[in-house]
């Protein structure tokens, strides 16, 4: 019981702390977005083809992994945008706290759009509120279309949910429907995009999901 | 620095905990098995084609969720062993006082082998000894090569590392050779497999090895 109330108190404390994170994105004028998923789901693979899509912001990237610059090297070859890579000593997610000292090693001044790439995790991450204005969730089909009934916060706190790898569905047998009907049980209004960074399936989708959303909360056109 | 302690005070009370789940699989003569992934990794599907290579055991599956009773229900058709589903209220991870009531609620009498399939997750899991024999971690082809340089103690804790899902290699340019370079970064000692539950390569191998670890830990020939 102890554990559950402290857990409690820790999460309360974050929601609080991303008051401050919004306060700092809104007074900037930056639109933030925390991508989160399972590991290898494809998250910096799909940042690779999204940003590009999205010329007219100056982005950064906020890379959060347990070990490794792995992924940030990758973002920044591959699309020269500011990029820094964050460490979490072995956490499972990143804390309210986390999220502001990135924004801030980051720097905001000049940027329009930044991306946190979550830690791989499709449990702990969905706890913690990033002070992101809103929280793209990633599911790969090798995954399996049944990941909503077994991981259902992660798919309640989605903003929009993007079906990642399109071009291996006759391989693993993923059901396209049957993945939208598990995510719609846990999340009606979430917006569903399905994409494939091999093939391009999707992406053109979801850059103009994204600059519509950038322009009607941070009024960047 | 507060969460810092509470966590290593529940790790270090786990670790105690962990002496009585061994104590008590040692005297039902057990052996007993703690399998870890990604979510989607093929935990479930490997299960099922393991479990009638060794059908020389009396076996048992505890199946640990978050929510759903989907991987029990196919465990306990497709092999027709002894499975009871287990929902963690949204934790991440198995901790030795869930792992001994599982093992409780499960029953030892008549059983030789039992299996825990953890939650989805390649961080937590990796932190809360189970008290099991040994710990098999998968990682999948498609999840790509670079895993064990995110998430280290994952493959750190591993007494063996199954690499799934290897019909699709070429479709994810997988390298083999990389995959081992990079799993024996973190890990000198972890007996390596590849696997797939589609072709079946691997799978009497892993088999084997189960066979004979189980012979020479607690005696079941």
């Amino acid at each position: 019981m102890k554990t559950v109330l402290i857990k409690e108190d820790i999460l309360s404390r974050n929601n609080e702390r991303a008051k401050d994170v919004r306060a700092l994105t809104k007074t900037k004028n930056v639109f933030y977005v925390n991508v989160m998923s399972s590991p290898g789901a494809g998250k910096t693979t799909l940042l690779k083809k999204l940003i590009p899509l999205l010329s007219e912001y100056r982005i950064g990237v906020i890379e959060a992994d347990i070990d490794s610059e792995k992924d940030a090297l990758d973002v920044e070859r591959a699309t020269g945008v500011r990029t820094i890579q964050m460490h979490t000593g072995g956490a499972c997610h990143i804390t309210c706290q986390m999220s502001m000292e990135a924004l801030e090693a980051l720097g905001l001044d000049g940027l329009d759009v930044v991306f946190l790439e979550n830690i791989g995790n499709l449990v702990c991450p969905a706890e913690f509120d990033t002070g992101a204005n809103m929280n793209l969730v990633l599911t790969s089909v090798p995954e399996g279309d049944d990941k909503p009934l077994k991981y259902p916060l992660m798919f309640e706190v989605a903003s929009a949910v993007a079906v990642t790898k399109t071009d291996v569905c006759p391989v693993f047998d993923f059901d396209r429907e049957k993945a939208v009907a598990n995510i719609r049980k846990r999340n009606a209004g979430a917006d569903l995009f399905f994409v494939c960074a091999k093939t391009g399936e999707g992406i053109p989708e979801l850059a103009e999901y994204l600059k519509k959303r950038i322009a009607s909360e941070v009024g960047h056109e």
